[in-house]
């Protein structure tokens, strides 16, 4: 069992239903790479395993530094469901990677209850050269707000993907200051 | 003077521009509260103080939980400029409050130089009951970005525009978990 971190008692079924989801996003990730998308994936997951959305980050392609694949997947369920709470369909999050400073924000004011996250922030900013901000303990924030959080999914499969982003000289999108 | 905050030594001329512009905003954004719009507006300017575009919070009308001033902001002038990143712009911010932890990230991955700010998230959560996210000693981790930081600007006004929208019975939009 790879070293699994939660803000509860890990719950294995839990873990191995998210192997699977997270498994199959990033080999779609990495499918689609050499069309220059990416390297971040998130689906939204409602609690009988249905999809409800899955976007990629767009932030090149669409010209926006707001579009990260939370952002534009929390943005997509809510317009399509026409409501910003999404607290009472009980959804859960899956992402390639842990999310940046801007989609923790993003994911708390969602109504999302649970993510299930691959490769650490840490490792994102080591393989990739972003920047994922500043978010210390936000595992017990995310708690105090009862949003369940699993992280570490697959995450060699993770960053494999992710290296595979670099060596294809793909943009490492940030601001230029 | 007011208790002015900064992330650099403080220049009175940055101020008492930032004070004029603010309270432009705060009077532009009491006018529209009997609408629902709100309560939050920011605005980027460019070097020249020219203003270049002005959203206000629309998370209510366009059911979307992302869509703040900032994020509404910087979406509308990278779209317009059809770049992700601002820096060589050297765009400036004016925000009605502080900005949320989901905005400063989007702030710091747009390029934006310097932003200017009326009323604290402590004085936003207690007169409103918004959650502003936890961002400890985030003014420093913005100026190791090299993004300025000026706050607490005509913060007075600030808390009667805020203080007029919770009168008005508008919603405090939150997730309902």
């Amino acid at each position: 069992m790879e070293n699994i971190i939660s803000n509860e008692n890990v719950d294995i079924l839990k873990v191995e239903n998210a192997k699977k989801i997270i498994i199959d996003l990033q080999n779609e990730l990495m499918s689609c790479l050499k069309d220059g998308c990416g390297p971040f994936l998130a689906a939204i997951y409602d609690s009988n395993n249905n999809l409800i959305a899955k976007c990629v980050n767009s932030v090149v392609k669409e010209n926006c530094s707001n579009n990260h694949a939370e952002m534009n997947t929390i943005k997509l369920v809510q317009e399509k469901l026409k409501t910003y709470d999404l607290a009472p369909f009980n959804f859960k999050m899956y992402i390639t990677a842990e999310p940046c400073m801007m989609c923790l924000g993003a994911i708390m004011w969602s109504g999302i209850k649970e993510i299930y996250y691959s490769v650490s922030s840490e490792d994102v900013e080591k393989i990739t050269g972003f920047d994922e901000g500043f978010k210390p303990k936000w595992l017990e924030e995310f708690k105090k707000r009862g949003i369940t959080v699993y992280g570490n999914i697959e995450a060699d499969l993770g960053k494999n993907v992710l290296q595979e982003y670099v060596r294809l000289g793909n943009t490492i999108y940030k601001p230029s200051r």
